[in-house]
């Protein structure tokens, strides 16, 4: 089974973390929820409490498929200001594992410190304008190589779809997925 | 300022309540979070602890402008067998405040109980074969009266964007969180 690690610091955008978490264990995809403070108790943006699994600081042997990076004005900076995060994102970038940044943190945890390597990612925002390293490309969802970036809230469906289709290739079940939730259903409300 | 509560059960579909919650909350109206139980550590449909801010029982005498009812498999069952929120919604039924069922609620909850009361209302794949009372329009979001039902977890962000227009009736403000958010970006991933 796929394994992934979706990390959380106070301020954390919560339905950018949650949308992507729903939709990747709903594909049978683990996930593993990472606090990343000493506290498993993480407050979010909006001020909801949540519970991760476990602390960043348990599983730093652990190699992820795939490791993602909600936003939020406060969670990609305290992200960012982790020294522990930015090693565990440089350690499975190294392993070529799928490093999946949504909103500011594309910018402000990634950019901010030499992570993008030149590679095509999209942020939030005007952010891309304080990023010398990497390649701004204004799409909802943007894949270099192991790079899924997500352009923010209101595209974390298609970008939890990205991270699950490069993780199981299995199209037919995340369509179905999509459909079944009503993905982008068009008509007016009545 | 206007006040909603949305009441959360054991397997409640967490992003449904965090995509509501999260955007009434960025439209600065009050979303008080409740559990239907005594503890207010409420375990999601996809095992995520989340911490409410009050219990049900401690606001019978809050009359809310809004409340909010998500669905989950369990969620909307447990919603159901529970005393406490079928006389919640009455009260608040009868006082015309808006009551807001989201997924397998509007069929679970509402239908099951004659609280949809011959209204028009949406809800999830087939529940509405079990329902005598109300009109099943198969719609994203329907509203009829003070009753706003929305389809299922795909289309959270219109019912959230339905109940703070009938709230707040500021389009202009909310139309820009959803454009601020990106929602429904069109263009397909690079």
């Amino acid at each position: 089974m796929m394994k992934t690690a979706i990390l959380l610091a106070p301020g954390f955008e919560e339905a950018e973390a949650i949308i992507t978490i729903d939709f990747l264990r709903r594909l049978d995809i683990e996930v593993d929820i990472l606090a990343c403070q000493d506290d498993l108790k993480v407050v979010s943006y909006h001020n909801i409490p949540m519970f991760a699994d476990h602390s960043l600081s348990s599983v730093q042997t652990t190699l992820y498929d795939a490791i993602i990076l909600p936003g939020g004005p406060a969670g990609s900076v305290n992200l960012a200001a982790n020294p522990q995060v930015l090693a565990f994102i440089r350690r499975h970038d190294a392993a070529q594992r799928l490093v999946c940044p949504l909103c500011s943190a594309g910018a402000r945890v990634l950019g901010a410190h030499n992570l993008l390597r030149g590679r095509r990612y999209v942020c939030s925002g005007d952010l891309y304008q304080q990023v010398a390293d990497g390649i701004y490309v204004d799409k909802p969802v943007v894949e270099d190589g192991n790079l899924i970036s997500g352009k923010g809230l209101g595209v974390a469906f298609e970008f939890a779809a990205a991270i699950a289709y490069r993780l199981t290739g299995n199209k037919e079940k995340i369509d179905f997925q999509l459909s079944h939730i009503y993905y982008k259903e068009d008509q007016p409300a009545a």
